[in-house]
């Protein structure tokens, strides 16, 4: 077997259930009612027992995986294709939502191109990874060739590898690609054989109209790949985006090696559901952070059993709603980590408890 | 008329609506489809609004008002009455959930005791505002006297115009009492006029019996103040606690100062409820965090048509879960305030926006 089907073939790590009891059993002894923090609790435990360790969130890292669509030629987004390039840009430089998130958690940032339908320049903050020129119409064809999509897989695989080489502790993945909530919505129906009138929404801003266009358009294509989507990696190569297998790539790294990840909206979600698919029990490695305005994103949750922090109404992509649910990841281990037990402030404990 | 009287009589600061709309044009101006950060951006508009300038949550204060409630003699909590003053140490000491939240937050806290059944010594951190040792038993008679009701509420209006003297951007106040949710659950039951059975919960963690045993001592509480109880005013003296009537006194001066406040879960909405029946239109300057697991909590919020930020299952007091909420204040402020516009970042606009 090639090396990328040995990696493919790794189960998740174990997670430490020994932490995962030390850190029940001291929730039950801090100054609180028990259960009174809640869901911050669980989670606590929760990164405990990833971590196999006291929970940690202070080393956080973010990377925007961003790339273009074929599928953007079936007019399927508001917002026109340049724009792809001009956030790259925007990210670099600091103006986008995820550059004043990255700046208010103080964490890392990459920003990966891995092939914009415009020519990009050197862009200081940006890694130039193209692939190609966007994918292929998955309307008409496959969306990547076999080699492009294990090159974007391999692509998130070595940006997991640099992080747990820099002691990253959370790991956030977001995309950039306008048209890539088409290419999800087709993704999602072939995963959990689903109608693309339940999976296809509004995106960046579609209307009813655009909305039932873009579904005619999954329907189609669902139909015209048929027999080849026999497997969740098919199902990513036939209707998949480069940004969205570097994520895979990169949520199965993270399974793998143990480093826990916080998972964005829509897009990311899919990418979560395609790895679980792959590697099967990788989702206990993913925290889920928002609910996603984005129609389809409950079915994706349901089928993951997953209960996100947050109900904002956001739906931005680029990592935005996974960066908002950090200050909630550590405020869960500062009060995990330093609240007094009962019995170092000498109180006593509840009269039926 | 006395002073008290002319303060109360004071109307709410009227809000600033100039500012709202220019905080909502620059919003549709920002880099993203328009409305995809969700309520993060009615937060940056509604701060806007409030503090009649750019949003800004970077000086926020905590203040947890703790007192001990007569209402404990018919044994309606899980926890002893003399975990009140314990917990008074533990807020100054840096054990207590509040008092990790605040460190990390960077935030300024004050403690202040207003009265608990406990002789406490003097305790660095901690005011000394004593009024009595608890309040009265609301069963057989009415929990405070008018003045010590008056003494309450100044003690919340001059905490709020020390805050207004140090420029503080973003106040907060928290409880801590056992027997308190007894306490605000008869509140609401007569600012409502709703039955006993829909808003007693289990507070610290009553059983079902001992929830159903609560339920009957306020139903009986409201029966014999049943004639006394013909303003919110009353309602507070009636049935009320020193750290309630306190929180009240601090919303009330904020709505009439324009400070905006973070309303915490249940006993901090009963005060915000009971301020804004006081004194009408103070609710539109206080923000509601998050949803309480206390089963009382939804119809208060309803009655304010309040939609909080959070849904963890918190149920501690203490101000924790307006705490928690900060980080997103402080993101929405950020995104508002840092990322670039369209035109800055020239970047074309949605096909049909």
């Amino acid at each position: 077997m090639s090396d990328f089907k040995n990696w493919l073939n790794l189960p998740p790590k174990a997670i430490d259930k020994k932490s995962a009891e030390i850190a029940l059993a001291r929730q039950g002894q801090l100054t609180k009612p028990a259960g009174s923090l809640g869901q911050l609790e669980q989670l606590a435990v929760h990164l405990a027992a990833l971590q196999g360790n006291i929970p940690q969130a202070d080393h956080v890292h973010i990377t925007v995986f961003a790339a273009d669509h074929g599928v953007m030629a079936e007019n399927i987004s508001a917002f026109p294709q340049s724009v792809t390039a001009a956030m790259i840009r925007n990210f670099a430089s600091g103006g986008a939502a995820i550059s004043v998130l990255t700046k208010y958690l103080n964490s890392s940032l990459d920003v990966i191109n891995l092939g914009t339908v415009t020519e990009l320049e050197t862009i200081k903050g940006v890694q130039d990874q193209k692939i190609a020129h966007g994918t292929a119409n998955f309307h008409q064809q496959a969306a990547m060739s076999e080699a492009e999509c294990e090159q974007a897989i391999l692509i998130g695989q070595q940006n997991v590898e640099c992080c747990l080489q820099k002691g990253i502790q959370i790991y956030i993945a977001g995309d950039m690609g306008i048209g890539n909530t088409t290419s999800a919505s087709a993704m999602s129906c072939a995963l959990l054989n689903l109608p693309a009138s339940q999976l296809a929404g509004p995106g960046t801003g579609l209307n009813a109209e655009g909305v039932s266009h873009k579904a005619t358009i999954i329907r189609e294509a669902l139909l015209l790949h048929k027999s080849h989507l026999d497997s969740p990696l098919a199902i990513l190569r036939y209707l998949g985006g480069f940004e969205i297998a570097a994520m895979v790539g990169s949520y199965l790294h993270c399974a793998k090696t143990g480093l826990p990840v916080v998972i964005d909206g829509f897009i990311s979600s899919v990418a979560a559901l395609c790895a679980e698919q792959i590697c099967p029990g990788s989702r206990q490695w993913f925290l889920f952070s928002h609910h996603s305005a984005e129609p389809g994103h409950s079915a994706i949750l349901q089928s993951l059993d997953a209960k996100p922090l947050i109900n904002l109404g956001m739906r931005l992509g680029e990592a935005s709603g996974a960066a908002v649910a950090i200050p909630l990841l550590r405020m869960a281990c500062a009060l995990h980590n330093q609240m007094a037990t009962f019995e170092e402030a000498a109180i006593a404990g509840a009269n039926n408890g």
